[in-house]
């Protein structure tokens, strides 16, 4: 099967590509039994599955071994692999051929940063251009953290900005987590003519409407793993006749809970 | 803090220790967090996250990895070890010695074999010994499972003479996995003068009954790692609009998702 083109081809379909993020072999299989056509990973979940922090760039071997154990699954699976695990350029595009030799069909790559700050925009198009030399066939969903790491109002002139330089750098799609607005939506499927990825937030997507606007990715991060986290405590509160409800887990629980 | 002899005494308390089971960093730490005062391993859970069978020897990297991480909680940790990861006796003293060098509690160590036969009784008895001379703080939960891998009515007779046997070679504690009726858990907690130990099955246990009857710790099993899988599984088939349930997983659900 050639994951790469079929993974690709789901960018295309009817609707937008719903894609699950798993964090370890057991949810991505289950994830691929339960019927989605391709399986996404979590670096929040597969560095905290580790004891680690995301977005640290602590995570890289966990996170190959994953992709290794992934790759045998029976659908395409993309690899979250943080901001690369590395500042130089040609480490992760090794770190991008290793992927594609295990059958890997993509990969996500950020360019926010652990101190909260955006990698410089040259800097990432040469991490992106690097990547697409390195595994022509992965398909490279370029992240930008300007919705993510803001303060405040969004800068929108910069989020332009990056997924134009992004798309041009080779990136088959962008990615721009915590974009909701339709207007915002809007302008970044008609800023690029990559497919542009959004992540899901329960009560608050309206995955039509996102469809109506041109998304075509649909992804749900960090949340199945914190929605599982929730689920394992609740049952085990259950057990001490408990009637308090399990907490739900934020991505900043789920950090605190590691750099403990 | 003395993990080791905090374990014991949990053993000894107003109740029965509710022991959850973690299979990741990130969900002892949740079950930590959530008030639990030890938290034990799950090796179904551990195995299928590294996509691997159970109970074939073949995790114990990840079990190891894991217990390293584990043991910087602030509760202690206890860890199933399977049948000790090799037929070696002393491979399997040398872990027991190197998990108590990461300050681990205790360990769980079983008897069924992943041909569904039970190991010799002489065999587990040595195993049992050394495990104890080799790290004698650690609390060794000697695990029987004559109930869990009977087809047809489990041999008591069998049962009450491997839990004595395992006590007199140094188990700190017995656990029978599968065991049910009031008659069978006392005739268990009469015949060893260690903690039995007994598994929580969501609906049909009672732990105020289970007290009475003398048990000293009822644990969860594989149950938060297959309850944590559905949630997961929930959540992503919630972003489809898909209004099927997502399957419960039971334990053979969760190795044929491994073994494919």
């Amino acid at each position: 099967m050639n994951h790469p083109q079929t993974f690709r081809d789901l960018h295309h379909g009817d609707g937008p590509l719903l894609l699950p993020n798993a964090w370890d072999f057991a949810s991505g299989a289950a994830l691929a039994e339960a019927g989605f056509p391709a399986v996404g990973t979590t670096s929040l979940g597969v560095a905290a599955a580790a004891g680690k922090s995301d977005a640290t760039g602590d995570a890289r071997d966990e996170t190959v071994a994953l992709a290794r154990s992934l790759a045998r699954l029976p659908v395409p699976v993309t690899v979250d692999i943080e901001g690369g695990f590395s500042a130089g350029v040609s480490d992760v595009a090794g770190l991008a051929t290793e992927l594609a030799s295990y059958g890997i069909a993509g990969v996500n790559l950020e360019d926010g940063r652990s101190d909260g700050t955006l990698a410089p925009l040259d800097h990432q198009t040469a991490l992106i251009a690097a990547v697409k030399r390195a595994a022509p066939q992965v398909f490279l969903n370029a992240r930008t953290d300007t919705f993510w790491l803001a303060e405040g109002k969004p800068d929108m002139d910069e989020t332009l900005r990056r997924v134009r330089a992004f798309a041009e750098a080779g990136a088959d799609g962008v990615f721009v987590p915590g974009i909701t607005a339709d207007d915002d939506v809007r302008a970044v499927v008609d800023a690029v003519d990559v497919p542009l990825n959004v992540l899901f937030t329960p009560g608050r997507t309206d995955v039509a409407r996102l469809a109506d606007l041109g998304v075509r990715r649909v992804s749900t991060g960090s949340l199945l793993f914190r929605k599982a986290l929730q689920a394992a405590v609740a049952s085990a509160l259950d057990v001490t006749g408990a009637t308090a409800e399990a907490p739900a887990f934020s991505y900043g629980d789920v950090q605190a809970l590691v750099a403990r």
